[in-house]
């Protein structure tokens, strides 16, 4: 009951420090676009410090799929964290419009091209992932007091560089959060970020294993399982196949 | 003795504080609007560091409203610090005036309507009053050396994101230094921003309640005191209101 | 030997930060006014953490001066401090000078009188000495890591929001090195700016002894000698100038 | 073995942090050129938070030679990590052009000479290496958490004032990379910059072994062979020199 308890505190956790992050960006998006890069990056920190201790302080699926990678999180947890980020940002998206009485989405910039646009988002949500695991998960950095700062400084630089290239999402909650609640319809360009932030997710595990390999001992075992289950049915599906082609044999006198 | 005069230390320290973080906003507004939600944020902080380990740095009624019903102070030492408070805003807004020869009071965005700006206004008081007590009342944070900068980032946040909305006051003690010292007379719009902070204030402690029900395990005695008084009250009321009303049996045969 | 050699090493600290920091001071003031507030607080920010274990980091006479009055600091001591401090200003005064081909000497703010000047600068200068005091000579927060961000903060602030008001100097090595490199005559403001500095150094460390009186046991030594000497030549005086006056037994009967 | 994968780690590190320098310092120059300095700077204590206990987080040769000099660090290992730091900002420069669209390089402001670039980058580069080696190598700063922001904060610093005097570049790496990657041909004012920061580099280790001698007890014995063999080969040199210039002697009477 107790655990029931603590558990929802998590949920509640990630899904308040996704709203605050959501509605900050969208307001100052209206409000103060200039200063966007900076007000999106303390409330970050912000957030993380107030909710490090109580949830880890995600706030972001493509940090939860990395740390899911890495070993950190079971799958049902990562499940429902995801969905608690998204309804954050999606009640945040609401809420933001009604006190701006506008909703905005992420969009490509007008002088990139989507290779451009994915390049961007896949490496800053890549740097986002291997700063990430580096300051909350190593041994090396336990208790140190600079993770919130240092996590929430990578989105500040992303928001600055390349918010005229692909958007600076880097989160796949607060980009379904905006386009949800901006247009249910145009969901084309948000599939193409999330693709390059789950890349960049992945991107920044490898880079962190690479690195520290005294920190990162295994991959979470049940990634393991389904690296093996995908490797699996590829081979069966590759022997399924096999065995649909036609046989060596039916061309050639038989072996047997 | 030495009780009495660190507790003459204490209510200094919130004046004095305040009377910093007031000064900053009024001077900055005339010499420096761009950089004001800047420069508050950072004497914020660096008061805070100056003052926490004397008087808890609250600066701001709704915070120690907050620290009340979480349980971290008596009612009498939050009448003091309230009214500390006050004092050195009001003193803040004379000498800011004397010295830049205006004064400001903060006042609705042109294209805001009531209801924009108290959501907006009671959504970031809520985020400074839960970041508040996460990072400054929890066991698990105990100790850190950010709470500073992670309670000082929200008033950044809000003085970039919604100053052209609500007046992103998020402070009793800054509302009412400022409207004071400017004008006497139209407090109107004050009493809406207190009401804001006040809904705020108590949003941020259901937050913190429900998200680390570990770290809150009862609200405070006299918190709970007045709530039981209030519903003891109601029932009263209810009884009174209902002995003064036509009794069911006074349209019908007697039941007894 | 070697504690004469570690002497000259905490000199030779005072002289580099204050180097860095004036030489920031002045080149930014050609290069980039409006980031300079910013550049000057980090620049100062660095030079304190990097120099804060070898000689205390004050790079600024009036703390220093504070620090003597705290009892942190024997009187010989804050006079090689202070010509260090001197030193290093006035060789980065010539150096910026030499880089940017320009010379900068603080001065009012043209809407500004010089009350309005003095009250900006003593107040900001008092805000410096008091979180200076607060967070590097105190028990309650011996060992903290943000005593470098708290004190620099402070010189931000006034750079936003008193510059275009006394100059915000807050510093009598900055003012001098500055104004001697500038021009060796002006030296009328520079006087007003130090003695506005002095006040606001004083009124820090009284606030400090106000409000953290657990930590503030006794004054120095050396400062309650000053005082004392001077109340002794004082009451000599007052004696003296008494004798010299016609004594009342002149004007009447003998009294013996 | 698993020494060599801890090596690789190391390398990858250097090689990543810098490439994640880089690829700011390019991609911000195109798309906020304004907000470059802060950009470049938080990115830069990001990965120093990231990588600082697998490499000790350089990311610039010039800290590597520090260091070296030092005594902290071996001059294979020290080649080795200038090897991976240029890779790293060469690959950034290659990637960061792919995504703008355009290269970039350092120069010279218009306004100024080659002696103020020189000085300006000579300066600042001395503050960075000896901010530094104060925060990283100290034994009264051990375990401290502002190392990252205090070291990032001199980049941000300098790309505020000197980007319009020398370039700001302060690390030969950056220049390196970005210049191999803008112009393979023009690196005559490459080539001024990396003499000026290496310069830079022996001062601020000079500056440290003045202000710091108890953390400083010896050069690295390394460095001390290097200075012994110069020592030597010049008086080699001097003495081959001596033996080819007419004797003495030769002109007067023999003094056997």
């Amino acid at each position: 009951m107790s655990d029931l308890r603590n558990r929802f505190g998590q949920l509640g956790m990630e899904a308040l420090g996704t709203f605050f992050l959501v509605a900050t960006i969208s307001i100052s998006a209206t409000t103060a676009p200039a200063a966007a890069p900076i007000a999106v990056g303390v409330i970050l920190a912000s957030m993380i410090y107030a909710g490090g201790h109580v949830s880890g302080a995600h706030y972001n699926p493509a940090l939860t799929l990395a740390l899911f990678f890495r070993g950190g999180i079971a799958m049902a947890d990562m499940l429902l964290y995801m969905a608690s980020q998204l309804v954050g940002a999606v009640v945040a998206g609401l809420v933001a419009g009604l006190i701006t009485g506008h909703t905005i989405a992420p969009k490509m910039g007008p002088t990139s091209n989507h290779l451009q646009a994915f390049l961007a988002e896949a490496i800053f949500t890549g740097a986002l992932a291997f700063v990430f695991l580096s300051v909350t998960t190593s041994e090396n950095t336990k208790g140190n007091p600079y993770f919130g700062a240092a996590i929430a400084s990578v989105v500040t630089v992303a928001a600055y560089t390349i918010a005229g290239i692909s958007g600076a999402v880097l989160n796949p909650a607060v980009g379904a959060g905006l386009v949800l609640t901006h247009n249910w319809l145009k969901v084309g360009y948000l599939l193409w970020l999330v693709a390059a932030q789950a890349v960049g997710s992945c991107a920044g595990v490898a880079a962190f294993w690479f690195v520290a390999p005294s920190d990162f001992e295994e991959v979470s075992e049940e990634a393991r399982g389904m690296f093996e289950a995908a490797r699996l049915r590829a081979r069966e599906g590759a022997q399924e196949a096999r065995s649909l082609l036609p046989q060596r044999g039916d061309a050639g006198p038989s072996q047997g």
